[in-house]
């Protein structure tokens, strides 16, 4: 049987994981994605992340079907460009051809957060739903489309939901526009935010737990673990994301009346159900009909579900 | 050759027009939409506005080929039930079959924002794209979806732009939600918005521009009239509006990435082509592909929009 490997290439973690064609998951691995160097480096911790994987699934990385990828950035035939929360990674970078090279399969990239709204579409929580909006809260907030069971792109850029605006002239967003709803609750800006309540003379665990547990960055992991010891502050700026979720999914929900909502990346699911429910709750004064909102759920492929859907590339080339 | 009637129902403005099979305006009227009574009484106003452009037209309303009517509110069979900004319009009421009983003549109804963003597609501003966003900017703000060349509805109620959310916690809205774009932005908030204003002591003139021209509330009219005898705090409230609308498009551009915007409704047409660029403008900061926003233009069929629209309801049907 035909085995095929999928790399999530997130701005926290390069997630790898094995499928046999029948989507099943053979093995995964991950790996901390690289804060430091350029797209080579980044490339090499995929590649490693993918044997890894490889042994874990006890399968011959050479022999693999095909590779997919999903990353952030502009992809144009297997290059990336501009990749935001990738370190040095501001030009083009030919990825897939780096990765055929160096793994010796052929290698297929998409956009991260479309094949993760695929993967969620056509395995995961929305596969009862024909219109479908993905919002992928993590380092930022990345959204999918799907539209009468199509992906919706527009012009090539569709899906920036995290730069919906919830509050004009508000909070600075790490995209360096105001206001954004990515600006309240990805990752990133949380980290910077606590930061500065720290200079402020706040008071947080956060980055003690940071320490403790041999990180560099506020992952969903040390949130997951803050929110366990009741660390006040961290509650706070959750409770600061969840408002600006519900307000900025409601609007679009607003507009265009889909069935469904999938709460995926890494706080998504690091912080599953009783945070979908929050947001959920905080999408309902917002919304225009509230007395039938959608269907909101968390992405039932989990972590893994990037890179289920970067297979998905290979796999529906035949 | 046949002879069609379409009706914009408003909540300032029952526009009528006479169209000939070609789409070529025969003949027009207009009537304030009553402020108070019921649904009959707007039936009977929409009637005789009708009955005003059929005289217009030199065309005998008896023998119109069909009406098309655009109204607001939810649309079932031809009866509409809450009508939002119509005097007691909460429940439902029989439109279509109103219409006939009294004019004698075929009669389709359907939603007012829809009908208009159809005509500025097929007739209008949008007829080079394929993908449109409407954004009517009247009484209240509406709006209309065409992802290719297809209205998108969504579960029914798409397009509801106006209750996008600009300011978490911000301005309560005439749907009594916090934050929405028409909070700022409707003819009936910034009407309300202004009288707030004057018992905190604010001067404009609005009000006595309002009664010299013999209205009963600021129509699009008079806040063209303000501008034009610049008057501070008219400028300042529209200044309000165009920065609420330029979050909330953008927003909603950043998502469905359209090649097209127009804004239509009674201040949009009114306020015309230096409104629609500061709009453009101020969606500027917010648009997360900058390089290239999308088209924004006027409505082209102008105040004639809706009415065109809605003939288009009972062409189709041929």
């Amino acid at each position: 049987m035909s085995t095929f490997g999928g790399i999530d290439l997130g701005g926290t973690k390069i997630q790898a994981a094995i499928l046999d064609a029948k989507n099943k998951v053979l093995g995964s691995a991950r790996r901390p994605t690289p804060t430091e160097g350029g797209p080579a480096d980044v490339a090499k911790e995929m590649e490693g992340a993918l044997r890894d994987a490889a042994k874990d699934a006890k399968v011959d990385p050479t022999k693999l079907t095909g590779l997919g990828v999903g990353s952030p950035g502009t992809i144009e035939d297997g290059s990336v460009t501009s990749a935001r929360n990738l370190p040095g990674w501001e030009g083009s970078f030919p990825l897939a051809q780096t990765l055929e090279d160096s793994l010796g399969c052929k290698v297929r990239v998409g956009n991260d957060v479309r094949v993760a709204t695929n993967a969620e579409f056509k395995l995961g929580a929305g596969r009862d739903s024909e219109s479908l909006l993905g919002v992928f809260w993590g380092t930022g907030v990345g959204g999918g489309v799907i539209l009468n069971g199509e992906p919706w792109l527009g012009r090539g850029a569709a899906g920036e939901i995290g730069h919906v605006v919830v509050e004009i002239g508000g909070a600075r967003c790490t995209c360096g526009r105001l206001g954004c709803m990515e600006a309240y609750a990805g990752r990133a800006a949380m980290e910077a935010h606590v930061g500065d309540l720290i200079e402020k003379g706040h008071k947080t665990d956060l980055f003690k737990l940071m320490k403790e547990r041999d990180r560099t960055r506020l992952t969903s992991g040390i949130w997951a673990r803050a929110l366990h010891h009741e660390d006040k502050l961290a509650g706070q700026v959750l409770d600061r994301a969840v408002r600006a979720l519900g307000a900025g999914v409601a609007s679009i929900v607003n507009v265009l009346d889909v069935e469904s909502v999938v709460i995926g990346g890494g706080l998504g699911v690091r912080l599953g159900e009783p945070y979908a429910k929050r947001i959920e709750e905080a999408m309902l004064p917002h919304l225009f009909v509230d007395s039938r909102p959608p269907k909101v759920q968390v992405a039932e492929l989990g972590d893994l579900g990037g890179a289920i859907g970067a297979v998905l590339l290979v796999q529906d080339e035949g």
